[in-house]
């Protein structure tokens, strides 16, 4: 890491909130008690499929302490995250296509009465066949999961081809193809999805657990059928987000509903098997990767086949299947690329956005793949990655525009610290290292609703006592980014960042960030936050050079003091500074934005490729194969991630160290399925497994810089690249250890029986 | 009233937050929460002077449930409201100087722990002579209540003269001199004050009833020894001020200072007694009139002597002084006047500011006074106070600019309402009219501590989807500040203000507004409100204008709809056009901010006068006094008040009907007195009366509009100048009803008793 000029970017941190948080301050949406609050429940539908003939909601409704009901005929308006995929009722009219979708919503003075009114309420269903497995679902016309589906149950087939894929493969030396199964993960955070609704006066306001408060903002304004300016939308502290919180749902319209309906608060908390059900989680994708390389490993041609299993409605999955085609490319020059992509819909809970979005199987299938084509070519896999590696200042064939790029950086350290030359294949048999590299998003150049407006924006006020306040709407989930926002202000304006407030994610006090999905926040909103910050301080610079009469560019602010540099002994403090300000008739503030660069390009003629800016990574795993158990234990997990610019070690080391912990959970624990009737498999923390610290190797953070040229201050994103080479790093360490390759994935003990017992009868 | 091309101004609005007070959902101090909040309270002194020899808080610390104990010598910096009155500490250190003073401050699990460890606490008190009579402490100089006074008890003298009052004397046809005492009332706010402070990570955290988030903020920051930018004050909703929650107050500090010791948030909830040993309120006053007139009414000079019972702390109390001075020739042209006043320290609660500060006393007296001169000459009131009357664009002797002046349209429709014409003088005995004017200010020219910046500013901020938020300091006390905001951006931007949100009195979130007192809000904060909503109208008026391609002078905004005048069918929702304005790259927003005019001008230099506008006003009152009982009834009083403009005639007419009753409790019922070793005669609502509605006349509020040129759409102050004249009016009623004279306010039935009894024996 370079030394850097900075006082307070580059150096650790602790989070802003992080005293609120362990004292109990800190006000989750639960933690909100408003005089009079109702108790909201939701009832769910116990079948996979049917037609809801009647609801017959008479005894719920005479049941003493039953304050008010809402059927989907209350809110017919459809939604969606996606402005092309609005595919959703408040509550379910006419059908049902998942076990557990709400039909019915319920305000009552307590939680028991609410639950015996659900039991109340009668539904008459028709039942209808369910479609559960993908593959049906691309054929069976007979069965419609939506009517709009031209092609029996497909929501959506994307293709894309650059180069010529065909010549690609006629230059190849080699050329292989392989299937690929990624399953199904849920994001699981700790605290469950809640809402409180209060309607009065004819403005309502929401208190949610959301990661997307402008766009939640943007669908209570369609579905309420009430203009945007009389709903207020308030994230307080959240629990953990993942992309489990990423777009408006139904509880949250639920909620509105009922509190208009009755004219008193109304809150709703879900219990974990509702969150479950509630899900959005990974896409299960079946892959068909086929690559042609030369002999030395240089890749001349790739084809990537993806079915995507959808679940029931559209969430974010046009993003997810464009993503898994766009993103695969990441990190390695691809002279041609061919991608054919299908979303299907099924009769399971939709899935959506999680961490590492759209790339991780993708990721998965081909870092595996990449493995096989070097041990088939007995070429070395960090070898075939280097050969392959993008550049930065570059463009891929897809359009993604590289500016930084440490990929390289990555894979040398990742390797030099696993071990890679004295480990790879000299290990005893059940010890084994395994690599692989990735890359992600910095944000999206395009918002989910096409429009020319920032993507973030950021006021800071300034108290003349010196006081600085952060406006910001971007919503922190538990990554940090208010804490972000803080060091960058506080860089800026020279106050330790500890010191600076941040208000945000409040659709009433807060300018539009569009939230926290697509690993956008740090970059976005750094970059509208640096921009004010700059503001302020242009403000301040030129009262203080007037009164100290130095020249304005000589004006420094650094640990509270605003000085002129080079003029000894002339200096204010920075309240002294603001307090020159503010007497030139108003209180000191500023405002900033961001809008991702518009250069134009090929790719859907909205920016160069889908962000201003891609991470990088590289993993590498050491993990020991029990042969007897088929138990794989992660020993180590070495995780270097190319970030742009380190503002904040203490948390960019806990990100990268959550997405390991987050993959490393994925490819040996983790898998949400459902039963055979639709039913969630196991839809508790009990049965649904997701890795304790102590299941978890030491997981090596390793910080590569690469300095954005747009990043703010050069930095890129952390949190959600950093996730997807977890996987098949485990998956081709495992290869190092046993010899077998796995390619469906969680990788069970059972899996790698069968795998190792198919490999001795070969 | 003229008619006005306003769309809101001037039609009445319910309060922005009515429904969430008549709801519940409004947060006063009181509701709000945090986790492991600690019950604090003050043990207090007994006696009204003594030494503090020894405090032993050994048992109470030992107490089970004690966390923290706190004494003066933990905070020995002073403090005070003005800064050349800083004479109090948090704690009582060596002496305390009336009864209930605060000596320690106690931080417990619950309540009844902290009352019994105050129980514990063991104080060792000298015993003082204890100084009651503001007579007595002019002279003793042997009992020093404070040790800087350099006179006996004397805080300070004030003296002014204007003119040549001598030569005034001598050109008088008739002189007449007269003595009256104005007694002591309190505010009685239905809320009690309370505070919750909450230290965590270096950061205070205090939410607080008070009308200056400012001034306290500034005080925190002194006493703690903490910078204001680690000093958060909130002010929730407010259940009533009055002046009584005007200034930094002992519990505020010691609230800090208890969760700062132990860690924990502390609540401090007064009970009603410990408002009134609190108190700060009304000055008794003993004043001296003279007045030379000419045969026709006209005055040739006034003399005016005013001996203020302080109390024992500085509070505002030199501020109360001057106004008594400056303020008392409001609404009268004076050739020459000659003020001298003096306030003293007595052993009873310090009194300060409350509503009409500084003018009620002096108004009360010289209103009965010019009574008596027209009864000596024959002359009719009315006329006397027409002939005398102040004009619009004039300066008085003393230095008061007066831009907007009504009086004279006040005198003669409170005259006309009350029929007095018909009834002066010619109603059966028992039954009577009276009439007095009054003035006062809007607000200071100089804040509390002198500084250039602007004495209010305010942000405002819109959404994309057109929510526009007014972010103010201004304290709404109940009198309706926020309501006032949302109207002024309303009328401007061309919203309701039922849509415009307001985030007020918050010092991390919202820019200083210097407070709720001396009637300043609408006056200033609605000027810096009307130059920020100004701003923001002008940037969507240039996006509209490019963008309809029609001139920028054509663009309109009125309900919503931003158009071009004169364009037929260009048109754009003020959402739509919002969505212009964020498009040029970052989020709407403006700032604007109100100073005083600094005009120069002979008194203090710093402004002209201490206003920037004078309010003006004549009540009438019509009263039947029972001979048999003495009780005096009022029957009508009309309130006629010169406010500038009306902004909302429902809150106008409410702040005047309130202040009338205000008057009307304080001229026959209320009294905060003490016995004579000090303590509180009736600290209690059930022993201190003020008026029920049912005690209340039918109050009839006329809104005289002179349309201040430099007020907000042409307002003036309305809450304050509305009490003054009620009193006098009453008290010359009783004159016309049973001719008698009554110089001390309130008017007690065993007062007219013994005066109708003396009047008789003449």
């Amino acid at each position: 890491m370079k030394t850097t000029p900075f006082n307070y970017i580059g150096k650790p941190h602790l989070r802003i909130d992080g005293v609120a948080k362990v004292t109990g301050d800190a006000q989750y949406t639960d933690d909100i008690h408003l005089p009079g609050t109702l108790v909201g429940k939701m009832l769910r539908s116990p079948h996979a499929h049917a037609l809801i003939r009647n609801i017959d909601v008479s005894k719920a409704l005479a049941l003493p302490g039953v304050k008010a009901i809402v059927l989907g005929k209350d809110a017919p308006i459809l939604f969606g995250i996606l402005p092309r995929a609005e595919d959703e009722n408040a509550l379910a009219i006419d059908k049902v296509r998942y076990v557990g979708e709400p039909v019915a919503g319920v305000a009552a003075f307590d939680e028991r009465t609410a639950l015996e009114a659900l039991k109340l309420i009668e539904v008459e269903y028709e039942l209808l066949p369910a479609i559960l497995d993908p593959h049906e679902a691309l054929t069976r016309e007979d069965v419609k999961i939506h009517h709009f589906s031209e092609v029996a149950n497909i929501e959506r087939r994307a293709t894309l081809e650059f180069g010529n894929v065909d010549e690609g493969f006629a230059a190849a030396d080699y050329i292989r193809e392989d299937t690929f199964y990624k399953g199904a993960i849920t994001h699981a955070p700790i605290e469950t999805h809640v809402a409180l609704a209060n309607y009065r006066d004819g403005k309502m306001t929401l208190w949610t657990t959301t990661q997307v408060p402008h766009y939640v903002h943007k669908a209570l304004s369609r579905v309420l059928e009430m203009p945007m300016d009389r709903i207020r939308v308030i994230k307080p502290t959240l629990g953990g987000g993942f992309g489990g919180k990423g777009e408006p749902f139904s509880f949250e319209f639920v909620a509105c509903l009922l509190s208009r309906k009755c004219g008193r608060p109304v809150k709703i908390v879900h219990t974990r098997e509702e969150v479950f059900m509630t899900h959005r989680g990974r896409h299960p994708m079946h892959m068909k990767l086929r690559t042609g390389v030369k002999k030395d490993g240089t890749i001349t041609a790739l084809e990537f086949h993806n079915l995507l299993d959808g679940g029931s409605y559209g969430s974010y999955g046009l993003v997810t299947l464009y993503y898994s085609g766009q993103l695969l490319t990441l990190p390695y020059i691809l002279p041609a690329y061919r991608f054919d992509g299908v979303r299907v819909f099924t009769n399971k809970p939709a899935c959506g956005a999680l961490r590492g979005h759209g790339g991780v199987g993708p990721r998965f299938a081909f870092e595996v793949h990449l493995d096989r084509i070097a041990a088939d070519l007995g070429l070395d896999p960090l070898e075939i990655r280097q050969k392959n590696s993008l550049k930065a200042n570059t463009m891929t064939l897809n359009d993604l525009r590289i500016t930084s790029c440490g990929f390289e950086e990555c894979l040398e350290k990742a390797g030099k610290a696993i071990g890679w030359e004295e480990k790879r294949g000299k290990l005893p048999r059940g010890r084994g290292v395994g690599l692989a590299g990735g890359g992600y998003v910095s944000g999206a150049n395009n918002a989910i609703y096409f429009n020319p407006m920032p993507h973030s924006s950021v006021n800071i006020s300034v108290d003349r006592g010196g006081g600085v306040t952060v406006f910001c709407g971007a919503s922190d989930i538990g990554q940090g980014s208010d804490t972000m926002l803080a060091l960058v202000a506080g860089e800026i304006l020279g106050i330790s960042p500890a010191l600076i407030r941040v208000i945000s994610a409040d659709t009433d006090t807060t300018p539009v960030d569009l939230g926290s999905y697509s690993s956008r926040v740090t970059f976005m909103a750094g970059n509208a936050c640096r921009t004010a910050a700059l503001a302020v301080r242009e403000k301040i610079g030129s009262v203080v050079a007037a009164q100290l009469g130095v020249p304005k560019e000589s004006v420094v602010i650094a640990d509270g003091i605003v000085s002129g540099q080079g003029y000894a002994g002339m200096s204010f403090t920075f309240a002294q500074a603001v307090v020159l300000a503010e007497s030139q008739g108003m209180a000191l503030y500023a405002s900033g934005g961001y809008t991702p660069p518009k250069l134009g390009g090929k790719y859907r003629g909205a920016g160069v490729g889908p962000s201003p800016a891609y991470s990088f990574g590289a993993h590498a795993a050491e993990v020991q194969v029990d042969e007897e158990t088929g138990i794989v234990t992660v020993l180590r997990l070495v995780a270097a991630h190319d970030l742009g610019r380190t503002l904040n070690p203490l948390a960019a080391e806990g990100q990268v160290e959550g997405a390991v912990a987050n993959g490393l959970g994925e490819v040996l624990m983790e898998s949400h399925t459902n039963t055979g009737s639709g039913q969630h498999s196991c839809p508790s923390l009990l049965e649904y497994k997701i890795p304790t610290m102590l299941d978890l190797p030491d997981i090596e953070p390793i910080l590569v810089e690469s300095f954005d040229p747009e990043g703010p201050f050069g930095a890129k994103e952390c949190g959600e690249g950093s996730l997807g080479p977890s996987i098949p790093a485990v998956v081709n360490a495992i290869y190092d250890a046993v010899g077998i390759w796995l390619h469906d994935a969680p990788i069970t003990p059972e899996a790698v029986l069968a795998a190792l017992k198919k490999e001795r009868m070969r």
